[in-house]
This record gives C-alpha cells, sequence and structure tokens, in this order.
C-alpha cells in the first residue's frame, strides 16, 4: 500500500466526508519520506549531516551579525534556522489551547501556515478539482476568485451573503440543497467586505442548513477577523465551533486563522490550519496538508513563529491587544456616527475593519476621483458599492473621510 | 479584451517561448483590480481607508509591544505592517543590483516569494499542466517530484545528471532532443544532493543542447546554493546567465535564488523569481507570477524582507559572509579528506554543502542503524546512496563521521 493509499483508507473509514471532498491532488497526495521526514527524525543526533542549513555542529545557529543584530531577545536558533515543516511544535500547542478554550477538544493540532491567504489556498488545493462546487459568498474578499476557482477548476457557485436586515439565510440553504457533488463551502464571519458578524439565531441556521446538505460537504471558516466584534448580540467566537458537532460521514469543517490580524502581526504570515477531526482522521488530513505545504513552500518564517509564540506567552499580551481592540471600536463607532448623519446606504455592520457602502454613481470612477482627492477607498464593482477600511483611518479623520465620500457622490 | 488575454497577447508577440510554454492556469491567470491593486494605488494618500490592518491613520503601525520589542534597528512600519505584493521596491531594486553584476542587463526585476521552494511553485504552475513535460535531474531534491509532477499533472522525464567524471551533457541532450510538446527543464547547480558545480565546458554543452531543442522550453535554475564553490576551475556564478542569450522564440530562462543559504537565512524564508526577459514580455511575465502569489500566500513577510534588505546595505557583510564561506570549505576539505581515506565511492562534488555517496548496502537500514548511533545522515534510496550535508556537521566531527559510516557499512 503507497502512502497516500494508507491515508485515503483511514479517510474513507474514519471521517467519510473529508474522505468524498478531497481533490484529485488531495487523493494523490503524500508526505515525502525525504530529507524533510529524515531530518526529523534526527533531531539531537549527535552528528547531524541531515539538513542543507549551515549550524555550528551542535545544533546552533552561526549567524550573520548582520541579521542577527535586529532580532532581540530570541536565540538565533529559534529564527535564522528552519522552523520543521508544519510549525514550530510549541507554536501549534499553544494555538491549539487557545483555539480549545472554546472549540473544545474535536479538534486536530493546528498546522502553521504562511498567512492566513496561505492556508486558504491549501484546503484549496486538498478540497477542489474541477469536478467540484465552491460556494462563496457574494460579496466577497476579492482574491477569493482566483484562490478557490481560477487555481483549482471548480465551478464558483455565489451565494448572496447579506441581506438588508442580516445573513441571507434561506439564499445559503437553498444554494447548498441545489448541490449534486461534494462541495465546499466558504464561511468568513466576521465578514470581510461587509465588516458582519451574525446572531446566534442567524448561527444556528447556518448550521442547520450545512447539516442538511445533501453531499458531503466542507466547511472553511476563514476566521481572519475573530473576535473582532464591536456591538452586543452578535455570535460570539468562530462558527468553526458551531459546526463540529455534525457528523463525519456528512460535514468536515476546517478553520483557517491566525497572527495576522488577531495579533496585527500584518507582515509576520503566521497563520494556522485547524481540522475538525481528531485521531487517525485528524493525522491522516494534517500529513496531506503538510505534504501540500511542503511542496508549495516548505517550511513557513522561523522569526515570524518564534515572535508569536513570545507573545503568547507574554503576560502583558492581553492588556496591550485590548488596548488597540478599543482604538479599533473607536474608530468603528466614529464612522458610524459620521454615516448615520448621511444618506449612505450601508450593508449591516458591527465587526471586522469594514464598511460597505452603496455607491451612488460608479464605484470606479468613484474611487478614482476621491484618490485624485487625496482619499483611498476600494470599489467593489460586482455589487455597486466601496468598502471603506475604518482600521487604517485616524479616529479624527472619520468625518472628513465622510465628507469626502459626499463631496464625490 | 480581458486581462489574462491583454498579456497572452503581448507574451505571443515579444516572447514566443514563454507564450508556448505557459501552462493551462498560465494562460488564465491575471492581477485582479481588487483590493491589493487599488490599495498600491492608494499608498501616500491624506486618508487611506483601503486596506485591512491597523495603522494610526498616517501610515505608520500601531504595534503590540510584544512583538514589536524583539525587532531592534528597524521601524515596525518595515516589519509588522504588509509588505508590497510582490516585495519591497527596495529590496527587489537591491537584489536586481546583485543579479546584474554578473548577468547584465537581460533580466526582470526580481518578485520576492516566500523561499525558493515557493519561487519553484510558483513557476510550475505557470509553465506545468498536464500536456507538458518536465526533465529534472537524476538524482535531484526529494522535494522535487511533488513540487513539479504531483501538484501540476506534468510529466516526469528524469535525465541522468552525473557521469563518474561530472555533468552527464550526453544524457541531457537525448533528454531534450526526444521532447516534443512544450517543455520545463530544471537545472540545479551546485547542485542538491550531490554538491557539483560544473566546469566552462559543461555549462558551454547545457547552453548548446538548450539551443538545440525541438521544442519551446524554459528553463528553471535552482540557484539555492549559488556561489558556495570549493574549488578552481568551477564555472563561475549562475548558469541563468548563460542562457541570455538565447533566443526569446526558443528558450526563456528563470531563476530562483534566494536569501535562505546565499545570506545563511534559513528560517526567513525570502527568495526571489527572476525572468530572463525584459519590457513588455517581463512586465507580462511578473505580473502572471504576481497573479499566483496573491492567490498562493499573497504577501511575504515583511520582517523578513526588511532584515534581508538591512543585511544586502551593510557594508560589514562581504566580510560576514566571507567568514562562514570560509567556515563551510574547511568544513568541505574536512570531509574530502576523511572520505579520501576510504573506500566510499562519492559522485563528483565540488561544491554547494554536500556529497553524495554510494551506499555499502541498503541506504534506508544503514540511515536507520547511523541514527541509532546518534548519526543523522539522509538516504536516498532511488540512486542507491548516501547524502552527507557537512554544512551542519562541525569540522572537528568529520572524521568521527566518517568512521560512523565505516562501521555501519
Amino acid at each position: 500500500m503507497t502512502p497516500a493509499e494508507a491515508h485515503n483508507s483511514t479517510l474513507r473509514e474514519a471521517h467519510p466526508a473529508a474522505w468524498a471532498c478531497l481533490s484529485a491532488l488531495g487523493r494523490q497526495i503524500y508526505y515525502p519520506r525525504g530529507v524533510a521526514a529524515q531530518s526529523s527524525e534526527a533531531r539531537g543526533s549527535r552528528i547531524n549531516a541531515t539538513i542543507g542549513q549551515l549550524t555550528d555542529g551542535r545544533g546552533d545557529a552561526v549567524p550573520l551579525p548582520a541579521l542577527a543584530d535586529h532580532l532581540a531577545g530570541i536565540p538565533a536558533r529559534q529564527t535564522l534556522l528552519y522552523a520543521p515543516q508544519g510549525g514550530m511544535g510549541t507554536l501549534r500547542d499553544a494555538w491549539q489551547a487557545r483555539i480549545e478554550s472554546s472549540a473544545g477538544p474535536k479538534v486536530s493540532r493546528p498546522l502553521v501556515c504562511a498567512g492566513l491567504t496561505n492556508g486558504l489556498s491549501t484546503v484549496a488545493d486538498l478540497f477542489l478539482s474541477p469536478d467540484h462546487d465552491v460556494l462563496l459568498p457574494d460579496p466577497s474578499w476579492g482574491n477569493y476568485r482566483h484562490l478557490f476557482v481560477t487555481r483549482t477548476g471548480a465551478t464558483l457557485v455565489p451565494y448572496r451573503m447579506l441581506s438588508s436586515s442580516g445573513v441571507d439565510v434561506q439564499a445559503l440553504a437553498d444554494a447548498i440543497a441545489a448541490r449534486k457533488r461534494p462541495t465546499l463551502l466558504v464561511l468568513n464571519f466576521p465578514s470581510n467586505p461587509s465588516g458582519y458578524q451574525p446572531t446566534p439565531d442567524e448561527v444556528a441556521a447556518i448550521v442547520a442548513a450545512v447539516g442538511a446538505s445533501p453531499v458531503p460537504i466542507t466547511v472553511l471558516c476563514d476566521d481572519a477577523y475573530l473576535g473582532m466584534v464591536w456591538e452586543e448580540g452578535c455570535y460570539e467566537g468562530s462558527l468553526f465551533n458551531a459546526l463540529l458537532d455534525l457528523p463525519a460521514d456528512r460535514v468536515l469543517p476546517i478553520k483557517v486563522d491566525g497572527a495576522t490580524k488577531e495579533l496585527f502581526f500584518f507582515g509576520g504570515r503566521v497563520g494556522f490550519i485547524t481540522f475538525g477531526a481528531t485521531g487517525r482522521a485528524a493525522a491522516a488530513l494534517e500529513e496531506k496538508a503538510l505534504a501540500v505545504m511542503r511542496a508549495t513552500l516548505s517550511s513557513c518564517p522561523a522569526l515570524s513563529q518564534s515572535i508569536v509564540l513570545s507573545a503568547l506567552e507574554n503576560p502583558a499580551l492581553g492588556v496591550q491587544r485590548g488596548n488597540l481592540l478599543a482604538l479599533l471600536e473607536r474608530r468603528y463607532r466614529a464612522l458610524r456616527r459620521a454615516l448615520d448623519d448621511t444618506d449612505f446606504q450601508a450593508w449591516p455592520y458591527n465587526a471586522a475593519f469594514f464598511t460597505l457602502i452603496q455607491a451612488p454613481r460608479d464605484p470606479e470612477q468613484m474611487r478614482r476621483d476621491l484618490l485624485a482627492d487625496g482619499v483611498g477607498v476600494i470599489a467593489v464593482p460586482e455589487v455597486n458599492a466601496l468598502r471603506l477600511s475604518y482600521a487604517s483611518v485616524h479616529e479624527d479623520d472619520m468625518v472628513e473621510l465622510v465628507d469626502a465620500l459626499r463631496r464625490h457622490s
């Protein structure tokens, strides 16, 4: 039995939904018994001639001072040498504890990926082929199209995400109910570009719609903006948690999250992939994801991982993070106040970094005119809208931002 | 005309070989006019509400001290905020100057990728479909198979890389001459796993074989170990340079290199993709590569890029790098001396970090026995060999390493 066959056979028994949803590549790929696997076995050997990196022969880095002088308080071996495939074990454990504090024990050990896009892309490689459907929210982050459709050849099925009052649960339920072949559903809450986090009732309805899927379904939760919620009455935490009780013969939940927004470490590129699976099924899925990442970027940045781990272990992190969340919330309220005084129609918003407003005229032209006036916004022509990111605008500038929008309407 | 068609039409005229060699994905993909493109236009706006990252509203980062305290001497905006898609402009320029110092002006502006594997993978996405052949050296780095074959569906055509005296130029020429459809040829010198850099005569023969290709051909130079050459009489620099005069209607040279080995920054994940093309053709190829990377990892680590740039600008870098190269060369000589006293048969080696020796018995079993004795080596069963990385072994331990090999023969 080849390594790929062994894992496929495991999944067929232990997680039928995952097995049914795997892409052609997902079925073929296995983690090779090559340099990375053999090096991993040789960690700690007296003489370690396995790996193509310069060490002092005792496991420590031989750093160029020109690099190492920038990295304070972390040993060079944890920043300049390769991190293990799949990520630093201590960081994976710390992130798993973070997830399990709200999700409970039904999750796999998170794999480190190089930022959230890389996590989404790895999941797309594993679960999308030309014989699959991918259900994407409309509107959604523009990068989703190439990520989930162009690169994989899967068929795009957009679902209307928001009505004027909240999640358009019926549109989502109808889209799921119409499926005839293995499907990947992407959920993104708090959502980009609309900045919406659903209510508990809406989440219950989404979970019911997923549970009623007529085909095996993988549900990918893009949790980039997890925890960035500015109003009372919203569902608390990740929708991933709410999907974990659905049966493994029908549904595989997957969570992609990371330090990019949660720790405001945009430049670090530290994300995580976590499966709603345990035991043998989790091991097989982890190995397949690891194999895809080995062949697309090998290891992830060691220094970013070390810095994230250090921050997670820092007792001051909670207070520091709270300060930045409070800053974001003040900006959210300032923008809302400024918009409430206008006739602009906004999609429902209460979370993340964004407000999506209906453009009173051609959004691309309006964007260009605003740009000429020193004001940058994003045109979302698919839904005739403009996306405003209040996360990158000073609280004192919100009125001026909205005045500019009005002036160029 | 769609954006993809515009670039395809450019390539058809300005670089027929590149056009003929593009994969199905490579033909379809274009850089989307979405958030990243629009944010890039809005850099420097008075009010910038484009991008989903937290800033102070004036373009600077609002750092968590728990992260920023580790990064000395570089402003937080250059480490904690997103780097531009395709990489920091100043870093791209610095790397281009580095390449042009030996290659001359016939190259594109290097794109930053997340380490060399990610560069190779991006090139594979652009130039390999199930209707392509990929010529891989045998033996080669084990990761090549998934990277170039499993992920793309291209047909693997191995070519014997080394004879007992050096490059098996005839094997390579025969493999190229037999091609009937668009082909990607991977060259890896100094090579992993054999540690060989060819002579100028061998390079001339390789270039002639490529020039005689009966089909349009993309030649990907995996330059991971560039400049790590320990003997006189070897070709100086990258084979990419020697390919740049071949005609654009037949050959597209591509170079993937990076700071991983050249600056001993293994954990940083900073690589570069450079095309042997200029003008409109280069612009079209860059945009397609950028589009693939946008959909697989979005931006690359900002802090790693900033640290690499700082090192390149550091006047002490040359001396510091020279010290590490001298250390590597001493290890190479120590291992060569120790092996010369034995009956082990080694492939020709003079460069990079490695020696490949014929295993006197089953290499995997021998590897396991050595491991149990505290000595880590890599088994390469495809050619019944063991790979020794002297880069990670102390000079004083080389005799002990070879003694252990002998003891377990």
